[in-house]
C-alpha cells in the first residue's frame, strides 16, 4: 500500500466520520428520535425536550461534544454507575499514553526509521507505507538504541499510569460500596447447594441451618424455587395482557387496593378473580403457616439469606460452611436488580461442568473463526493469493483501483461483519455457563469476547499474514517472537486500515445508534405501536470493552515498529471518550454495575500488549542484530512482570472482597443512628423472584378462584403477603380444589398484571 | 541391552538387598545401634533393649517385617502422624494399581508385544529388551486395540482408587483436626504487616485493632520480635554453657525457683545473676507496664492474636482485615512446634518477592541440572557417544563387560549422586521463600524436588536420549507426544536399571541409616561425645515422597508400552511398604504435622502421569497407524481431567481450610464442657519465641543485673513472667543504666540456661 492509499483512505473516512457526526447533531434535535438518543434521560429524568419547530433543528452543532467533554466524573458516576467511570478512564489511560508514545515515535522514531537506509527516496505520497517501519532501518544499525530507550519510556510511563489508575478506581470502588444509600446485596447471601431432605421442608432445612451456626446474625430467608411452567405461563399471560388491554373492563383504584377485573373472554365472574398487591415480603416463620412449600414435587435448590449486619454477610459468604464443599454454598447476593433469576436456581453440583464445556466451546469457536479469518487475510496479501488461484491474476492486475479497494478497504469490512456474530454468541456461552447476575454474564462475556478479539485480530492476522497456511502456529512457541518481529512491520497496512474502518465507522455507528433509529421507525410508522419508555439498552460493555483494548493492543505492538499508526488511534481514543461520554449520558440506563470489575480485565490486557511489544522488540533488535538493545529488552520484561505482580498482590485483592475494618465500622455508624431498623425492614422486599427485570416494583397478581366469598374476605391480607412464587399461588389452599388445566386457562386468558404509572413510581424510588 | 544383562543386574541387585536386609536385623539388635535404629522410640516412649550378650543377636531375623506388617493404620497415626499414614496410602495405592496393572500387562501384553511381528525368536536370555515393548508390535496390528482397553482399565481403576483414597485421607485429616486434644493453633491467628505508628507501641496498634474489630472474641496477643543479635548472643551463650558445665558452681533449686550462680569468669557476684523460671506466658495489658517495648528501634511486624473460639480465628484469617491488603494479613498459625520462628518476622512485603526469586532460582537450578544428566545419558548411549567422541572407539568396543557396565549401571549411580545434592538445595530454596512453618518449608521443597526430578528424571532422560544435543525440547509441543512415543518404550533400559539401582538400593540404605551409623561410631569412638537423646531426624518427606510419586510415574508410563519394568516396580512398592512403616515406628520422630497435605501433591502427580501416559499411547497409537486405538484414548483424556477437576471441586477445598460447621460444634461442645477456660488458659504458654525447637517448655532466664536487692525482691514475680523475648530483657528498666557492652560481656560469659531432666519433662508433658 502507498502512502497515498493511506491518505485516500483517511480522506473517505474523516469525511464520513464529519457527516455521521453532523447527521447526529441534527438527528438528535429531532423530537421523533427522542426515544432513541434520550432514552436514559427520559427513562431517568423524564426531561422533555421542546419540540416546536425552528430553524436551528436542521442546522448541525458542536453543543453537544461541549456537553459531553464538560460533564464530571461525578456527574458520569452518578448518571452511569461505576463501569461507566472505569470505561471513561480506560480510554483517559489511552489518550494519555498514546499522546506521549504519539509524539516520540512520530517525532522520533519516525524519521529515524524513513532515513534508515541509504536509498533515493520517491516523493512522499508515491512512497510504500514500509519506508516508514522499522523494517526500513538497516541491519545493526546503531540508531536502534533510539527504540529501545523509547521502548523503556513508553513501557515505564504506561506501568505509572496503570497504577495510579487503579489506585485511583479501588478508590472509587470503595466509596461505590460505602456509599450513603444502604445497599441490600451487602446483607444478603445466596446459598447454592441446600441439602435435600424427606422429613422437612427446603425453607425448614434452611432455617434450622442458619438459626443453628449462625444465630448471632441471622435474620430470615427467601427459597428461591426452580422457574418451571408457571413462570412460562405468567410471562405469556402478560403479553396477552398488552393485546388485550383495550378489552378489558377495567377499574383501576389505586387507594383502595383490592381491585375487580372482568374477565375478557367468559366476561361473567366480576369478582371472582382478585388483584392483590403483595409487596415482596416475606417474614421469618411464615414458611411455618404453609404446611408443604415444594408441593409439586420440585427441589428448591437456593436460597437467599439476610443478615444483621453486613460483616456477618460477608463472613458466611467467606468462610466454607460445611465439610461437603458441594453444599451449603453461600456467596455474596447480587444486587436485586442485578440478580439473573433464570439462571439461580441451577443446582450447584453443574455449574463446574457447565463451565467446562463453555470454555470447550468458545475455544472450538474461537478456531473455527479462523475459516473466515485466514480468507480475509488471503485478500490483503494479493500476491500470494494470485498464486493459490492464477485465474484470478487477470482480473486482479489489470484495475489498479479495484486492487486498492480489494486491498484496502475490503478485508476489514468483511471482517468486521463477521465479527457482529462473535458477541451474542459469547453472550450465549456466558449464559450457559450459570451466572447468577447480569453483571457478572456480561463481564464474563466481556472476557471471552476480549480473548476472541486479541486471538483473532491481532494474532491470525500477523500470523497467517506472513505464513498463509496456518493453524499450527502454536506448534513452535519458540519462533513466536522472531515470526512476530518479522510480521507485525509487514501488517501495519492492515492495522491502520482497521483503525480506520473498524475504530471510527464503529465509533461513527454508535453514534448514530442505526439499529434503535430504523426500528424506531418502523415501529412508530410501521407497526404503529405505542412509544416504550421502559425498554432502555443498557451499555454493551462487552463488546466496547473488548474493542477499546485491542485498539490499546495495536498501539502499543506498533508504537516503536510502526508510528504511523498512532496519529490515527489517537484520533480514534479523543472521538471515542467524546461519543461514549455522550452515550453513557444520553442513550443507555445503568441497572447493574459490576463495581468497576473492568478494571482488572483493562489492566491485565495492557500488561499483556506491553509485554507482547517488548518480546517483538526483542525479535525486531534480535533480527536487526542489536545485542545491545536487545539485552536491554530482557530487564524491561521482567520489571514489567514484576510491576504486574505487585498489582496483584497490593490492589487485586480490594476487587475480589471487602475489607472487615470498613464494613465494622459502616455497620457501626448505621446501628449508632438506627438506620439499621429500616434496612432491616427493606430488606424484606428486597427481592422478588420474578423474570422482569424493568419493573423493580411491580405488583404481582394473586388469582384467589372460583370462591366468591373466600375472594372477598381475603381482603384484609392484602399489603403484607410474602413474596411467594407464582407456583404457591397455584399451590395455596383455595386452589387445591380446581383442576390445574382449568386454572391455567384462567391465568392465560386473562390480563392480570397492573403496571404502576411510570412517572409516580420513579419519582417515589428517587425520594426512596 | 539383552534379556540376560538384566537379569544379571536384578540378581546383583537381589542379592545386595538380601544382604542388607539380613545386616540391618543383625545390626538393629546391636545395644550400641539402638540410638541410630530406636530414634523415635528412646525418644518418646523409652523404652530400654535388653543389653545382654546372647548368639540370637547376631543371627538375621524377620521379626521386624513381621512387626511393620501387623501395625495398623491406628497405630501409625498414633506414633507417626497424618503425614505418615498419607504416605503410606500413597504407597498401598501404588501397590494396590500396579498389582492389577502388572497383572494385565504381564500375562496381557507382554506376549502380544513378543509376538507382535514375524520374526525368528532367539532363546529368551540372549534376546534384545525391545522385543519385550510395543516397539516390537507392527504397525497396523489388530491386537492395539488390547492395549487400548488394558489402558482404560488402568485408568480407570486407578481414578476409583484415587478417588477412594482422597475421601479416606479427607475424612482422616477431618479426625485429626478434630480430634480430643485441643490444639492452641486453632484458636490462633498470625498476623503479619503490622503498620508502624510513631506514637504507639506495636503491641498497642495490634490490642487497640483487635479490641476495636473483634471485641467479642479477641484473647489477648503475643508479639513476635525480630530475631536479631540478643538472640544470637542467647545461643552462643548456650552453647559455652555446654563447655563450661564442669566449671560452674551451681545450685538447683528446683522446689524454690530462685537460682543463684556464681560467675565463671570473674567469680565474684554471687548473687547478682538471677534465674527466673518465665513460663511463657503474657498476659494482656502486661505490654502497658512496659513503657517502649521496641526501645531498639527495631521494628515488630508480626504477632499471635488468640481468639476465644475456634470460629473466630477462622474468621479472622479468611476474611481481610483492611483495604490494603499487605497491611494485617491474618492467616491461621501453624502449631507451636511447628513455628519456624526465623522467617516467622519477615516482613509480609517481602514475601511475594522472595516468592518469586526461589521459583525464578529453582527453575534456572532444574536447567542447570541438565549438564551432568545430558553427559549421563551419553553413557547409557555409547554409540552417540561413540559418533561424537571418536578415540573412545577403542576402549569401549574392546571389553564386552565394560560396555555392559558402563550401559547398565554406571548412568544410575552417578545420576544418584548428583542427586543427593538436589533436596538440601531445594530446601534452601523454600527457606528463602520465607514460610513461617518447618511443615510449610517441607511441603514447599518437596513440591520443587518432584517437579525437578520429574523433569530431569524422565523427560530429560526420554527426549535427549533420542536428541542428545536438546535443550529446544519444549520449543515444539506439538510434536512431544510423538517424541516421547517413540522415545519411552526405547528407554525401558534405563527406566528398569533405575529401579533396581535407585529404587531398591535406596530403600537398603534407608534402612541401614549408613550415614547415622557411621556418625554414632566416629561420636562414640572417635569424639568420645554424650549420646545426644534429643536429637531425633524427623521423616524427610521432601525427599522420599518425590521418590515414590517418580517411580508411580515410571510404572504407568511404561505400564502399557514396556510392561517389563511392572515387577520390579512391584519389588520396590512392596519393600518400600515395609522399610518406611519401620522407619517411622522406630527411627524417625514427628515433630511437625501438615495435616495430611501431601496427598493433593500425590493425587496431581497421579492424574499427570495417567494424562502423559495416555499422551504416550495416543502417540505411540498414531505411530502403529491404528485409528480407531488412537482415537478412543482422546475421550479417556478427557474423561480423566474432568474427574481431576471434580476432585478440585469436591474434595480439595477441604484441605485448604476447615468448615464453619464442624468448628462451631466443637467450640459450643468445648464450651459445654467447661472445658474452654483451661483451654485459654494453656494458650498463654503456647507460643514462645525460642529459636530451639527441641525443649517446648524450656526454661528461660531473666537476667537482673547489678543490684542485688533488686534481685532478690524480685523472687515475688517468678512463675508468672510473660513470655518476653530477650531484648527485651536488655530493655528492663533495671538493665537501663548499664552499658550494653558490659551486659553482652556478662551473658556471653556466663552460663545461664538450665536445661530439665528430660524424662521429667516428658512424663509431665504426657498427662498434661
Amino acid at each position: 500500500m502507498k502512502f497515498s492509499a493511506l491518505l485516500t483512505s483517511a480522506g473517505i473516512n474523516i469525511g464520513l466520520c464529519v457527516l455521521f457526526l453532523s447527521l447526529y447533531s441534527v438527528l438528535r434535535k429531532q423530537p421523533a428520535n427522542v426515544r432513541v438518543y434520550f432514552g436514559r434521560r427520559i427513562a431517568e429524568e423524564h426531561g422533555r425536550l421542546r419540540g416546536s419547530f425552528i430553524l436551528e433543528r436542521f442546522v448541525p452543532s458542536t453543543g453537544w461534544i461541549v456537553k459531553a467533554l464538560q460533564c464530571t466524573e461525578e456527574e458520569l458516576l452518578h448518571a452511569a454507575g461505576l463501569d461507566a467511570v472505569v470505561f471513561n478512564r480506560v480510554l483517559v489511560f489511552s489518550i494519555r499514553i498514546f499522546s506521549l508514545a504519539g509524539l516520540l515515535c512520530v517525532f522520533g522514531i519516525l524519521p529515524l526509521n524513513y532515513f534508515g537506509q541509504d536509498m533515493r527516496h520517491k516523493r512522499i505520497p508515491s512512497e510504500s507505507l514500509d519506508v516508514f517501519t522499522i523494517a526500513n532501518v538497516e541491519v545493526r544499525s546503531k540508531w536502534l538504541w533510539v527504540h529501545c530507550v523509547v521502548l523503556y519510556i513508553i513501557s515505564i510511563v504506561a506501568c505509572i499510569l496503570l497504577y495510579l489508575e487503579y489506585k485511583r478506581i479501588a478508590r472509587l470502588r470503595f466509596l461505590h460500596l460505602t456509599s450513603a444509600t444502604p445497599n441490600p446485596s451487602q446483607f444478603t447471601v445466596l446459598v447454592r447447594g441446600i441439602p435435600k431432605t424427606a422429613k422437612e421442608s427446603c425453607s425448614d432445612v434452611v432455617d434450622n441451618f442458619f438459626t443453628k451456626y449462625h444465630s448471632s446474625s441471622y435474620l430470615f430467608h427467601q427459597v428461591v424455587y426452580k422457574v418451571g411452567k408457571v413462570q412460562k405461563i405468567m410471562t405469556g399471560a402478560k403479553k396477552a395482557y398488552k393485546k388485550f388491554k383495550h378489552f378489558t373492563d377495567e377499574t383501576v383504584d389505586q387507594g383502595c387496593r383490592t381491585i375487580t377485573y372482568r374477565c375478557c373472554i367468559c366476561g361473567a365472574s366480576s369478582n371472582s378473580f382478585k388483584l392483590l398487591n403483595t409487596e415482596c415480603e416475606q417474614k421469618r416463620g411464615e414458611a411455618d403457616n404453609v404446611p408443604s412449600l415444594n408441593i409439586d414435587g420440585e427441589e428448591c435448590t437456593s436460597a437467599f439469606v439476610f443478615f444483621k449486619t453486613r460483616y456477618a454477610a460477608l463472613v458466611a459468604s467467606e468462610i466454607p460452611q460445611t465439610s461437603n464443599p458441594m453444599k451449603w454454598v453461600a456467596n455474596l447476593a447480587p444486587e436485586p436488580e442485578d440478580v439473573y433469576w433464570s439462571n439461580i436456581w441451577l443446582p450447584y453440583k453443574q455449574l463446574w461442568i457447565r463451565r467446562i464445556f463453555t470454555l470447550l466451546g468458545s475455544i472450538v469457536f474461537m478456531f473455527l473463526f479462523l475459516i473466515p479469518v485466514t480468507f480475509i487475510q488471503g485478500l490483503s496479501q494479493l500476491e500470494q493469493l494470485q498464486q493459490k488461484l492464477p485465474f484470478l491474476k487477470g482480473i486482479l492486475n489489470k484495475k489498479y483501483y479495484t486492487t486498492q479497494l480489494v486491498t484496502g478497504y475490503l478485508p476489514s469490512v468483511v471482517l468486521q461483519i463477521f465479527l457482529y456474530t462473535v458477541a451474542p454468541i459469547m453472550m450465549l456461552f456466558s449464559t450457559l455457563e450459570g451466572p447468577t447476575s447480569h453483571s457478572e454474564r456480561k463481564k464474563s462475556a466481556c472476557c471471552k469476547v476480549l480473548i476472541f478479539t486479541v486471538w483473532n485480530i491481532f494474532f491470525v492476522n500477523v500470523l497467517s499474514g506472513t505464513v498463509i497456511s496456518q493453524l499450527n502456529v502454536l506448534s513452535s512457541p519458540k519462533d513466536i517472537p522472531v515470526k512476530l518481529a518479522r510480521a507485525v512491520p509487514g501488517q501495519a497496512t492492515f492495522f491502520i486500515t482497521y483503525v480506520l474502518t473498524s475504530g471510527w465507522a464503529s465509533l461513527s455507528s454508535e453514534l448514530m445508534q442505526l439499529f434503535g433509529l430504523i426500528w424506531n421507525v418502523i415501529r412508530k410508522y410501521v407497526l404503529r405501536l405505542r412509544e416504550d419508555t421502559e425498554f432502555v439498552p443498557s451499555f454493551p460493555y462487552h463488546t466496547e470493552v473488548p474493542k477499546v483494548l485491542l485498539f490499546g493492543l495495536l498501539g502499543f505492538t506498533c508504537s516503536v515498529l510502526t508510528p504511523l499508526i498512532l496519529p490515527f488511534l489517537l484520533v480514534y481514543f479523543f472521538l471515542g471518550y467524546v461519543v461514549y461520554r455522550n452515550q453513557l449520558l444520553n442513550v443507555y440506563r445503568t441497572r447493574y454495575d459490576t463495581g468497576g470489575l473492568y478494571w482488572p480485565i483493562a489492566h491485565n490486557t495492557v500488561i499483556f500488549s506491553l509485554v507482547l511489544t517488548q518480546i517483538i522488540c526483542l525479535g525486531v533488535f534480535g533480527l536487526k542484530e542489536s545485542p545491545i538493545a536487545a539485552g536491554f529488552t530482557i530487564p524491561l520484561i521482567i520489571l514489567t512482570l514484576l510491576f504486574n505482580q505487585y498489582c496483584r498482590n497490593r490492589l487485586l485483592p480490594l476487587f475480589k472482597t471487602f475489607p472487615a475494618q470498613d464494613l465494622i465500622d459502616m455497620d457501626r455508624e448505621d446501628e449508632r443512628s438506627g438506620r439499621i431498623d429500616e434496612i432491616h425492614h427493606m430488606l424484606h422486599s428486597a427481592y422478588c423472584q420474578f423474570p422482569d427485570t424493568e419493573d423493580v416494583a411491580l405488583k404481582k397478581i394473586k388469582i384467589i378462584g372460583g370462591d366468591e366469598e373466600q375472594g372477598s374476605s381475603s381482603g384484609e391480607s392484602t399489603g403484607n403477603e410474602p413474596c411467594e412464587d407464582p407456583k404457591n399461588d397455584l399451590s395455596h389452599p383455595t386452589l387445591k380444589g380446581l383442576p390445574v388445566n382449568r386454572l391455567r386457562h384462567a391465568v392465560k386468558s386473562i390480563t392480570f398484571l397492573i403496571r404502576l404509572q411510570k412517572r409516580g413510581l420513579s419519582s417515589e424510588q428517587k425520594i426512596g
